[in-house]
């Protein structure tokens, strides 16, 4: 495989699976609980038409191939087969073109987030989603539909793709939508490759669109005494029309945890420590400072009046560092000894009773579940505490239909991958299973785009 | 076939084509230039039940189903078959629920722009999409994608439909998505059901979003002396930040009809209108005043210094004036004789180039071509002049290519349907047809669902 593959690339561009160049890295992700697994062979492809040339030559040969950006998912979608070639776009790290005119970026896969924020913020610009890892690649990004805190006010990664080139599993190279935000012109296939984690299609190359980037933020936190009172003034937050650019909510023990990583100073006194049991995290932004301060206000008199037991507009660096923790909040979970992470998505208004759900079907399995999460999207992120695998596997299904049972979605952001799959498989109707099998057929007739992944 | 439809619905839910009852309405849309159809029958389903029932009878009989809300669309999408049933969504007409919480409306397919304005208005919300058409329904702005002068800000249907109840070809009744933004579980059925045009399901529920409903609106109107001078303003605009809600452009041709028809009173004296060539009209809106001034202040500015002949900030009567007056554009070409529209969308800095193609195009075939557009989207709308069917084809097939040739597509937000198939067949590539018409039968293995619809 190894000699084909380099016939098909070039030299230095093929690894066998287990040599020093196909590292460990290559065999996992982020996800937790799911067991690496080492490929035949790790290719490097430099550009779409040898990306093309592989498929190819997987198709042909019946060769599973997992695409992989920068290994950030938390899915397991880039674990490989042990039969199979991982597709890793780390060479493809180009920034094809930086469109002021447009408003658009149109990147090459391997490209990070951080790289983007760099070359978009010399334009005064932005690329708004910020799923919390910036070292995260914009194809893993497209790939898991990828969200972040920003969701509330920019949407997710499906919103802002605008196009893509990309590889069926044919070998097939396609190009789809472009510099504009609108086309009936045909089914959108650009809408249909975002989040279908690799199995659909390999993407060689993306358009993004990119805003004005605001110059202002003011973060606002404030303490409530019990999570429905915290997280019940996300609707009305939303109804002021003030567009908030986050709005977090965070369990106590969560911030008592991300408070012990670092030097987080909020000015929170003690005596609001111990009555606060949910925290909720709303940060703004403008082009214009009288805005902000007026739309500052707005948002504290209606958290006062709504029972914050009490309000801290933080200074910028202090806002900064407690976003900066949230966003780590994975990676305290994964220190604190989480057996798993899920991050379900209810309707916004839904949050609070979820959770009271979520509580009773800890207790049931003597499980512990911690959360926080983007409360303007719904979107709760739940670490789960349980050793046991079988009442593990209980809780989070109960957990997870508990979301669908409310109108939710088993994953926000996060994704299916291998890691989530038998609870899509156990809860969702067997018609769409069907159905998207059909798609993954028109797409990849011979299966060999991430196999295994979302579903069997 | 009246028979077998009637015991699937119910006695009054049926009618023979070409009897009273499916009169004339029935045989078309408001596409130019197409032949209208009489079908076998046009059946009202009244729930998502009957919806099922009848395309499970199709399925099994082979009978081509064709969808129809208002019948507004111009692109033939809803002419039936002369071997088929037109079913009509006129009875389901049903807001389902105004979730304030949420801040999401639940629709049946027959429920009309105008009526759902008037329910959203009372909770002080907005469904944002303006097409131009007030009597457009719901499930035919899903099918087509519609879009209109409000995208710049808030997007198409596309970016407002966050989930669906639909009917596959196989009679099957599926939902997606839900009352939230982001979910990553599965292909994301939802964006490809939109635009489909009803060729892959029927749309029996919609959950469509809201946004606090603006109170404040402004209108600026800049007449330019050159095309490129006034659509080359649009990048700069974007990029202030003031994020307007329509960016309009009208030659001024167009601008004289729209004068003709009504009592258009926008102050601009004689010698200005003897020096425009273009003319740009910009609306801002805003939850507060003195940030509308502030931003009007900002546009007008732009356009001052960007070589604007003059700036008028419009009264608002005026304002809402001007505004329905573009949206009365396609019925002032029609009874001019237009004899076909076309909506090519460009990328938006693109748009005077295109323009200068679409001129020398119009000029080798001794065509006429007049225009006005959703400038801020890059999306064009021409009103063809050509009385011969050859050489429209033509300079329309010339037109599209040019935008296609400028990373566009054929339409931005009429669609393909009967109208455009030809073209679409001749300029897209056939690797995306090949798999269009794949994902198609996922759906639809029968091909009942508005077949020859996009493609043949």
């Amino acid at each position: 495989m190894v000699a084909e593959l380099e016939e098909l690339t070039g030299p230095g561009q093929v690894a066998p699976g287990g040599s020093p160049e196909a590292k460990d890295d290559y065999t996992h992700d982020e996800a937790l609980g799911l067991t690496p697994v080492t490929p035949q062979a790790v290719v490097w492809p430099e550009d779409a038409a040898q990306t093309s040339r592989i498929v190819e030559w997987a198709n042909a040969r019946s060769v599973p191939l997992t695409a992989r950006g920068s290994g950030t998912g938390l899915a397991g979608a880039c674990i490989p087969r042990p039969d199979g070639v991982v597709v890793a776009f780390d060479r493809m790290h180009t920034i094809v073109e930086i469109d002021t005119a447009n408003q658009v970026a149109v990147v090459q896969p391997g490209v990070t987030l951080q790289q983007l924020d760099e070359a978009t913020g010399r334009e005064g610009l932005v690329y708004p989603v910020f799923p919390g890892e910036q070292s995260a690649s914009l194809g893993g990004n497209v790939a898991t539909n990828a969200g972040g805190m920003r969701a509330v006010k920019y949407g997710v990664t499906r919103h802002q793709v605008l196009g893509l080139q990309a590889v069926l599993g044919t070998g097939e190279m396609i190009r789809t939508g472009g510099k504009f935000v609108k086309a009936t012109a045909g089914y959108d296939l650009t809408q249909l490759i975002i989040g279908s984690e690799g199995t659909l299609a390999l993407v060689t190359e993306a358009v993004l669109r990119l805003y004005p980037r605001p110059t202002h933020t003011a973060t606002v936190l404030a303490p409530f005494a019990s999570l429905p009172a915290c997280t019940g003034t996300v609707p009305d937050l939303i109804h002021t029309g003030v567009g908030p650019l986050m709005i977090e909510y965070i369990d106590v023990v969560t911030m008592a945890a991300l408070a012990g990583t670092g030097d987080l100073e909020l000015g929170v006194p003690p005596a609001v420590q111990e009555q606060a049991v949910a925290y909720l995290v709303v940060v703004l932004e403008s082009h214009h400072e009288d805005r902000l301060q007026e739309d500052t206000a707005t948002v504290a008199e209606l958290l006062a009046g709504a029972g914050a037991l009490d309000i801290y507009v933080l200074p910028a660096a202090a806002g900064a560092q407690l976003i900066s923790a949230r966003e780590r909040a994975f990676w305290v979970a994964k220190a604190a000894g989480a057996d798993d992470i899920i991050d379900v998505v209810v309707p916004r208004a839904d949050i609070a009773p979820f959770m009271e759900e979520v509580s009773a079907l800890a207790a049931a399995t003597s499980s512990w579940v911690s959360g926080c999460g983007h409360a303007g999207d719904g979107n709760v992120h739940m670490s789960v505490f349980q050793a046991d695998p079988q009442k593990r596997s209980e809780v989070i299904e109960g957990i997870l239909r508990a979301g669908v049972g409310r109108g939710g979605a088993i994953s926000g952001e996060h994704g299916i991958g291998i890691g989530k799959r038998k609870y899509l498989a156990a809860i969702e109707d067997p018609a769409k299973l069907d159905l998207w099998r059909r798609i993954k057929t028109a797409f990849d007739p011979n299966n060999v785009l991430n196999p295994g992944a979302i579903f069997e």
